[in-house]
């Protein structure tokens, strides 16, 4: 049994989360009658003060959908340049809403309205129109750095301000949340749209969760009928949110403070020569120069250690659920005696 | 409790299904790694001797995605006027592949090679490229009318001589395996696409296979992620679908039977013109010119069984897992008394 | 020298033409500086009624623009099954704007408010949204038929009515108004966009303009950026169309005629199974049964006359600027002489 | 009269080029029909060593259509930040293409493997296709920098190496040319596709022309019908183009001249912090930090001298064949004497 640090989307219903999906009551969700979907959907909506929200198969598509609903072909996204939305959905901000992007260099991924304001294009038939700015949080690329919400308040500003739309790609939104001590409830006011992952720390088998306005929200059923993501008796995957929501945002505590133990320990290690510091499940760090990361990546593999390289010098480690304290001690012992 | 005819996609999982759900074995089929929805892509390509199969969370992703591989944006696709692709996937033939259409009238839906030859374009700068034929067996606008292989073989041969794709939605194919006694191992060779719906007639809660060549799905299998349709732990909904092609298929002759019961007591009726003969689970009859179609529709609601419009002036029944025989004498008796 | 029936699109300027051409005032149309493209587009709006207007490269990308600024992407297109925005531009109605299209069947493409008002859309994510009617007058496949104004005033107000926007395209717009009796100025409260070419009877060489309010002309500005459409001194073909505009429309009478006695004489032919009724500039007739098209096509073409069929059935002959009264005749002789 | 240097676009046919233009044999180019445009699209065509050639109505269409042409909807086009088909064309690589951008940071624009090698996506169904990588020649935004042959030949190797294809934006190709002493027969056999803009340097009023091989020309005259840049009599404006390419490449010399005569009084001027050395026709210069830009081209264009600002801090001059070198000693006069 291989200890995989890969994602936090590799982990598998708990006996509990099992439990509640058997016994969920379901009904076709394209015709609005899944009574745990619907449950699921008013629970995230209330959670963080939205007045709708959507059930979607997969957080690609509930950002997707909230792209398409805030844009119209011709206009311009902006965002980091290591957005997830631009870098890992497979150039669906083109394809699926025929936008252009603009792409900033935030400090891991945190972009400020300093960064922002100047790269709004002016009206200009050369131009496209910039009608969307998109922040994540926490950063996956920026190796789980967190915005605090005093942060996000002046880009919401600047954002109304110019007219422009503002989308929280949420794929590990209770991570931050967990980390910086902000509530839910105060996100929904700066935000148009927010996309929440039930699948990564939280725990659940499938499904995203795109919140927003009643008449977006009504814009993003259309859309997610025309992607293909309405699907029927959803409630079974919906009934795993609900459980996931009731019991597995606390614990994320634990994933932050096991990443860090594995970070402290990779900053003693010979073969690492730089460990991003860690703000909650994620562990980015480089290997000295004269190695080659995919032989690291395989010297753990050979210990029992799946883990990613994310560049050609940087490799991921993610907490999460699946990853209980006793292969954190494992992992650690690995990291003290793994020869390259 | 009210008898559903709106759809046979209403079905809710019988406890067989539900404990073949809970003891799946899953992983993150995002990595390709979820074992249950490998055996189920694996099973369905065996059966219809295609080389390989999608998972993907509805029909109509599965035809989209179809589409998409079988066109590039400027093609044509050919299909009939009433062709669900078209008609009831929400413009996606235009939105995800940005491909036009040919519209043919075939009788109840059903193409021949002489409606479809005649609508192949000609190389000219002026008109979209016609690169894919879209079959759909059994024709819902139909009312559930089937091809046999025989009649599709002479359009596969057309197709084939002029390099046109040759997609089958196929919602309802076993419906229509089951009504004509074909096979789906011989239906592999006629299609270069056919995507086969589980949580239609065969009663899985969510989910559709898109069946078709290695290549052809390696391209789909990235659509896929850039609609969303990417789930990690999708082993729960395709555990369902094994289940249905395991235990739902032959029981679809009850379904058709039942469907005949309801026509020929809905052929009697005072307040009905009309009765589209039935072939498989689905009734459609017109009410007579003086009548208000959603009246009748009322009326039977008051009654306690449920169905749909369909035009001004028909209705649709569909016969599922869920209407039992007990249900349909239920309903005869509302037919023969109904007051409008 | 053949006598070229292929199109009116065949013309060459006149000596008139090329003088006005030759002594245009130009500047950079890109930056807004073309004073004779301004002069055009403010002389079309003005005649038509329209606030703004907007010099094109040809009457596909006028009306391509058109569509693309009344719908969004999922949207529907109303228009006739023979529309030349839906057969003759190569799709685009798809590709450029990710719009489907529901295509009726008006009497030679005639539509009227009973035929239109059935197929718009109900709201419901399964359908595309109704956004646009296209009616085209004159009717090119619908052998040169002419709209009255009184028969567009019943559609524009079922579209206001519904909230669907309602665009002409006008490549024949004044063989119509000439057959008519119409006043274009008329023709601007009802319809949301025209498109008008100045490349077919008219006689210049290059040309269309998209005539709409001024928001609508501002988003098309973009729009024809974005196809590559904003050219540079572009008023040496805006000129030819002043030119055109000032003498060439009263003399499409001419053209009507000359049609008319065409018609007369194929009425006659032996090789001739039916000719449609002449209203403009336009004659389509059918060969025999036991004829090949193509055949005919060929011996006309032996006797210096050229058409086109346009089915495997039907030939199309138009008459235009430099078609003259003499070549009528001459054709008339080789009508009366056809061997096959 | 003012002295332009907004654009090379502004400038207006000579006495010389008119006569060509009103001289000019024509026809309907969308039936290919036009031989002045045939002997046009030749004559680039055997220029260039490439198969084929596309007359087109501006550089921003010839762009576009060449990446439709190499890339499919979710492919991925790497260029330059700054490139002009990123950064001016409206966005149209989204809108046009559906395709994803990597843009990459080159010196004043110009690009190497060394850059570009490590930008090429994996094969992963996270990431979008790389399959076309775009240069500029000269780049705009980088002053009018120019590639020599030999910096092209390894992009063009490593290219050929992934089976990427290339394409030129050569907007500005002849400046190149002439500054570099390269031949444009030995860009043919490194490019997949090159555009060259008649209506830049080379003086003619309207038109670019893309250049590939046979079947890619065949597939870029479907696209620009569809896009809607078929034009009928185009012949006019190719007229011009011809004439432009005999008698206006090799001036380009003097605007270069010209161009380093303004670089050398700038570097002078107390309002300037920086000129970027010239190598072609366009001057970029940063006003000192306490200026506003705005407020320096105001103070030109009082003194009868037209400039841009490029952003907060730059101003372009572009020289060009509406400049005569009396209007460069005027200016240099403006410069020496602008009081801000």
């Amino acid at each position: 049994m291989k200890i995989d640090f890969r994602s936090d989307t590799v982990t598998k219903p708990t006996p509990g989360m099992l439990d509640a999906m058997m016994s969920a009551k379901v009904g076709d969700d394209v015709f609005g009658e899944d009574p745990t979907v619907n449950a699921l959907e008013e629970m995230l909506a209330k959670m963080f003060n939205m007045e709708a929200a959507l059930f979607c198969p997969s957080g690609t598509m509930s950002n997707q959908i909230a792209i398409k609903c805030f844009t119209q072909p011709m206009d311009e996204v902006i965002c980091d340049q290591t957005a997830h939305v631009y870098r890992y959905e497979g150039g669906g901000i083109a394809y699926n809403s025929m936008a252009s992007v603009r792409l900033l260099n935030g400090e891991r991924g945190i972009l400020t309205p300093e960064i922002i304001e100047p790269e709004i294009n002016a009206d200009n038939i050369h131009y496209p129109n910039s009608s969307l700015v998109v922040l994540e949080n926490t950063v996956n690329k920026g190796g789980g750095k967190c915005y605090q919400l005093s942060q996000i308040e002046p880009i919401a500003k600047l954002c109304a301000a110019k007219g422009i739309k503002l989308h929280l790609d949420g794929a590990r939104i209770f991570n931050a949340l967990v980390a910086t001590g902000d509530k839910a409830f105060d996100y929904g006011k700066q935000f148009d749209g927010i996309s929440v992952c039930l699948s990564k720390g939280l725990g659940a088998p499938v499904g995203s969760v795109f919140l927003s306005n009643k008449a977006t929200i009504k814009k993003a059923t259309k859309i997610r009928k025309v992607l293909g993501g309405g699907m029927r008796q959803a409630g079974f995957l919906a009934s795993a949110g609900i459980y996931a929501l009731d019991n597995h945002v606390d614990r994320l505590a634990d994933d932050h403070k096991n990443a860090k133990a594995l970070a402290n320990e990779l900053e003693k290690a010979d073969f690492v020569s730089y460990v991003m510091p860690v703000e909650t499940n994620i562990v980015l760090f480089d290997v000295k120069p004269d190695l080659d990361v995919d032989q690291v990546v395989n010297a753990f593999e050979e210990k029992g250690v799946l883990c990613n390289s994310t560049s050609n010098k940087t490799i991921r480690f993610v907490t999460h659920l699946d990853v209980n304290e006793e292969m954190i001690d494992q992992t650690i012992q690995v990291i003290k005696n793994l020869k390259l």
